[in-house]
């Protein structure tokens, strides 16, 4: 294979010009770019990336921080970053946390040493000290770091008063509110949402936290529904709502006649549910896609526009709920 | 930060020796080491894996080829494949071919270029020459590639077999077989147990070729079901008998008392559904960290014991199937 040695005699140039070229940096004749990629094509010159991290110190990677790839929200998120990126020329490196601090810190430090072009990260961790100090674009999606960190999420509290209006709009008068981990920005402000739309309101409402996890969601609701008569529930993700139809299933409660659902994100798996599950619907892949885009940005050395992006929410009504009641 | 040339001077040895230390490389004195790891320690040098990658050709990146993570399939099979790497100091980058030959191939090339250690490969496409020509380590994963590339896959014609019978010995008589593409290795198998399990057996059956997507089974089950009287589906993924599952609600066919139904893969997806699906399951986990295990034995140059490994799968049984008819 041909290295930048070979293009350099062969266009009759020196190594440093053949560099400049290839870098993109500094002057250089006309008559040079001329012979230089002349060379570069008639050798079939491909230059290493890696050569040229080196020498620029900035590689083509970029890193996915995720807790969990099989979280469904995830994979929808990392394919639209993954088509943004491999549109620019970059690459996904895909990390998943497992929400463990130290596991998130080793992957930081990791792809730091590997010279990572930027970051983008999805973190339950509010403690973002890791991420202060760093000399790498960072770009937040779904939960806020840190206010000198661009960030890109939903509507939440918006896309929760939306859902939950739907229940009550439904007919529902006594319902379930699954919030998501207290503390955790996403559902802290979905939480408000339900709140703003039951105030005030003549409905009785149950509280419980429930992680974003079917097990426990099903669990929950298992006992729940052997406790108090309920006729809506407002989960705060697909997971922990698919959980509470399997727990009414269970239980001999029909969706939606005895008991309705709302659930929140907008994955695949709200569609392949059956019955297909109402649900506040996230923009997955615009804001995967946003989030890949300022990335690219902050890397190029551009300024964004906006350093906060909150993309609205959009409820998709399916067989869970009864809209015509 | 401290570089190379600070420890050999730090250590008072010389930026040869150093490298030979890094790298586990060539001979070098006790005293040499010893000194070179206290300047190490002291000026808290990080080598650059770039560096590295350049000076031993090798880099820590392990390219993974999907055809669509969001199929809830390859998340799960990601999650292994990371975990493992992770363990051994490689990160993984993510590629999703789309099933797009031109796409898979440019992604072979632009990271080669990175210097990526090896590939783990779901891949569609059976001519595989832009693999056979890579001086680099490949392992097959749930697709066989090409004779001379390791492979690993689930006993696939084993675990349709059994899948099929659970649905005679639940009294199906008259079954739809929802095979997958014709040509794609898994879908071959799977196609040949179903026909192991009904062959010489006085059952009616109905073939039909969907490819792996929810949409597209959903509406050629819809339409089968108003053409013929079935009582049992055999699908060849988990996606697919979601799809016929919600054609069945459309219909208002009660699962599982007028209809049967077995998926394949074992996914997440199929113990979120309501009714739970009885599946196939295939060890997601264990097909990925095995391949990313077998991947790391071939990048340090050795052996591998096993070219072609098949894991068994297994019947899970959950609520679309009578097991006790």
């Amino acid at each position: 294979m041909a290295n930048i040695r070979d293009v350099a005699k062969a266009a009759g140039v020196s190594v440093a010009t053949v560099s400049r070229y290839l870098n993109n940096k500094g002057y250089i004749s006309e008559e040079a770019k001329r012979v230089i990629a002349k060379a570069v094509e008639e050798l079939n010159y491909q230059p290493s990336m890696i050569a040229r991290s080196l020498s620029t110190k900035q590689s083509t990677f970029i890193g996915l921080i995720v807790p969990d790839i099989v979280n469904p929200f995830f994979p929808e998120l990392a394919r639209a970053i993954e088509d943004v990126a491999l549109a620019y020329g970059y690459t996904l490196i895909l990390c998943n946390s497992d929400e463990d601090l130290e596991k998130e810190i080793n992957y930081v430090k990791t792809l730091q040493q590997k010279y990572v072009a930027g970051f983008i990260v999805a973190s339950n961790h509010v403690e973002a000290e890791h991420y202060m100090g760093l000399d790498i674009p960072i770009v937040a999606i779904d939960r806020r770091i840190h206010s000198s960190i661009p960030y890109i999420a939903t509507d939440n509290r918006e896309g929760a008063r939306i859902g939950t209006e739907h229940l009550l709009d439904s007919g529902c008068r006594n319902i379930l509110c699954m919030r998501g981990p207290s503390g955790l920005g996403p559902a802290d402000d979905r939480f408000a949402g339900f709140m703003d739309a039951v105030k005030g309101k003549n409905i009785e409402t149950h509280i419980i936290e429930c992680p974003f996890h079917f097990d426990i969601a099903e669990t929950m609701v298992k006992k729940i529904l052997q406790e108090v008569s309920i006729d809506g529930i407002f989960a705060s993700s697909d997971v922990t709502a698919a959980g509470a139809m399997k727990a009414a299933y269970s239980a001999g409660i029909h969706v939606p006649n005895q008991l309705q659902i709302v659930g929140y994100d907008g994955t695949m798996l709200a569609s392949q549910l059956t019955p297909g599950l109402t649900t506040v619907a996230q923009d997955l892949y615009r804001m995967g896609a946003m989030a890949a885009r300022m990335l690219i940005e902050l890397i190029k050395g551009q300024e964004l526009t906006e350093r906060e992006v909150l993309i609205p929410a959009e409820l998709l009504i399916r067989q869970t709920t009864r809209s015509e009641a």
